[in-house]
């Protein structure tokens, strides 16, 4: 297999270098030998340096969150522009960037609006896998490979829309901030911006994996009292409680329903819960764990696709909010540069969040860690 | 039927007076005699001069809203103190008052949390219909008759916790302020405390009624541009108009569903949409009406018991909040008086509230008018 040249050379020609594929659901990613087109108009092409794995992920191979096959998965990614296309004026060839699962386009109504963050031209929450002009830039085997959220960076080269592309301090360790481009803003937004975590207060984080970590680090920072993680995991304990976690539940150490045990130990409901795992089960056991009367239940998991949580209105209406965000409510391109701004000052434990250094051929390893 | 009296003669007796019985569901109220207890320790007896009535009361009596009968209903009250039990200070005989049906400990957990007014010692989301000590203070032809909410407001006299009882201005002119117990609270801080309703913004609110009328004076007030009110009876279209909605559709008028219609009239759904009839059909409208970016969807309807809202979390992540407010989320005893306040220094316009005056005897007729 050869290896990706970066130099002027590559420029306006297509680029072959390894990927992992997604060929279908319920099988190991296979890493390929894929051609990157060059960048269109508005487009970047992207050394990929590093990438983090996501649960999301998880959900698309395991099925649970269909997205058009054959894809190059991955879509938090920390790398170097390798050139840019037509019009694009925001980065430059050389420039360090972060890829950007929600894209901000300063354009659209979404993105105008001083709260919204889900840029409309986003291609996350129900993916076509294509850019906007709805062709793909990778090609393997004679085949059209799809990319996703519009990122793909389980590759050496990805090429994504200007919009998704954050250009980032030139000193930023690339190795090391890719995490910044999704799993921590997901989190440590989740409970600053969408939350808005006061200080004194009780919270409860389910899940203790990357993104939940980072739930942990907003709730800590905002100046929660008391920090309840619960995972069947008993190995993410320990480092859970390294992070700021105050109490660790395992649900299984129990015969009753954890939001019983968690409304149990606090009186009577958390001010915030957090569910960042995806299923029906959590969120209803994160709704239902929050005090009733001022309880604030934060959304970040991605459920299955067309799930129904059985929500009875009338236990809402004693002041109960529940509350949905996308990378934490961040302005992508506007805010994801200011958060590696806090890492490079000490600011965020960013860092934290990173359990694994693995050579990209380890990918699959990668996922069975994860 | 004896006129009750008020003087310093009934203090520590039984009072015989009228009040308005609801013996059994589907039924009209039955006006009888009623022996109103004095009151016990920490308790008020009132003259009521005025009540409103609501659709929590309609849904009361066709059986959606199950209370346990015979009761006195009526919630939302203003009259004067007839006399005081043990160790009340906060209220004394002569008093202008308003009857509260959330009251305000001061003491439990929700009363001291910065952002709860759901106090523990309600008793208006799963009623039992009797005072803190089990018992009632109303007596008719022989039987022990429930309260409701810990209030009763129709009846001449009424006995209440002092914690549900709200001391207003002296010069508050009572057979108009009732509306400020309950109707006006419940609309109005839905849009300004619980939506935060920002300047500019596009609302929308389902059902122009008595409450419903409040969260349009509340969009007003916080500086929306554009609210779109949503009712099948078209007599009140005028009237809403008038209040400040700038948008009046008649669901029946269109083949789609009305929030197709708002999502397209809004472009990409409003800011801030508000559910005040109780139904789950109207809620899903409500919720599917504001944008899935940034929209605030309030529920201060009651909906029928064990109702089931299917939700689609996946929605809810792309930034949507769905939240519900008790009593506009006013903590009662502090907050009410103060709007009584703005009401005499004419800050709000509380009347446009009221559509009817209907003498005591004419209950049925204002429930027929509602």
């Amino acid at each position: 297999m050869k290896q990706a040249k970066f130099s002027m050379e590559t420029v306006g020609k297509v680029i072959t270098c390894r990927a992992a594929i997604a060929w279908t659901i319920n099988a190991p990613l296979c890493i390929e030998e894929v051609g990157v087109d060059p960048p269109k108009a508005g487009e970047v092409r992207i050394k990929v340096i590093s990438s983090g794995i996501c649960g999301s992920e998880n959900h698309i191979l395991d099925g649970t969150f269909p997205v058009p096959l054959p894809a190059i998965l991955g879509h938090k990614g920390a790398g170097v522009v390798e050139s840019i296309g037509e019009g694009v004026s925001s980065v430059k060839p050389g420039d360090k960037v972060l890829t950007l699962p929600i894209p901000q386009c300063r354009k659209c109504d979404s993105c105008l609006h001083a709260k919204g963050n889900c840029c409309l031209k986003e291609d996350a929450i129900s993916p076509v896998g294509l850019m906007l002009d709805g062709t793909t830039r990778f090609t393997c085997r004679g085949r059209k490979v799809h990319n996703l959220f519009r990122t793909s960076t389980l590759t050496e080269y990805t090429v994504m829309h200007e919009i998704s592309v954050a250009k980032i301090d030139d000193a930023a360790p690339l190795e090391k901030v890719c995490v910044l481009a999704c799993g921590f803003p997901t989190g440590y937004g989740a409970a600053v911006n969408t939350a808005q975590v006061t200080p004194g207060s009780t919270c409860v984080v389910f899940g203790l994996g990357g993104v939940r970590s980072a739930v942990v680090l907003g709730c800590r920072a905002a100046g929660a009292a008391r920090i309840i993680g619960i995972d069947i995991n008993e190995g993410k304990l320990a480092r859970a409680k390294a992070l700021g976690v105050t109490d660790c539940l395992n649900p299984q150490n129990f015969t009753k329903p954890i939001q019983q045990v968690v409304v149990e130990m606090t009186g009577l409901g958390a001010d915030f819960t957090f569910e960042a795992i995806g299923t029906i089960e959590m969120t209803v056991a994160a709704l239902e764990s929050c005090n009733l009367s001022y309880g604030v239940c934060v959304i970040l998991g991605v459920s299955p696709v067309k799930s129904h949580l059985p929500l009875d209105p009338l236990k809402l209406v004693s002041g109960q909010t529940l509350k949905g965000c996308l990378l934490g409510e961040y302005k992508s391109r506007d805010q994801i540069p200011l958060l590696v701004d806090d890492y490079m000052k000490k600011k965020i434990d960013a860092e934290s969040l990173i359990t694994h250094n693995l050579p990209f051929v380890k990918i699959n390893e990668g996922f069975e860690l994860l």
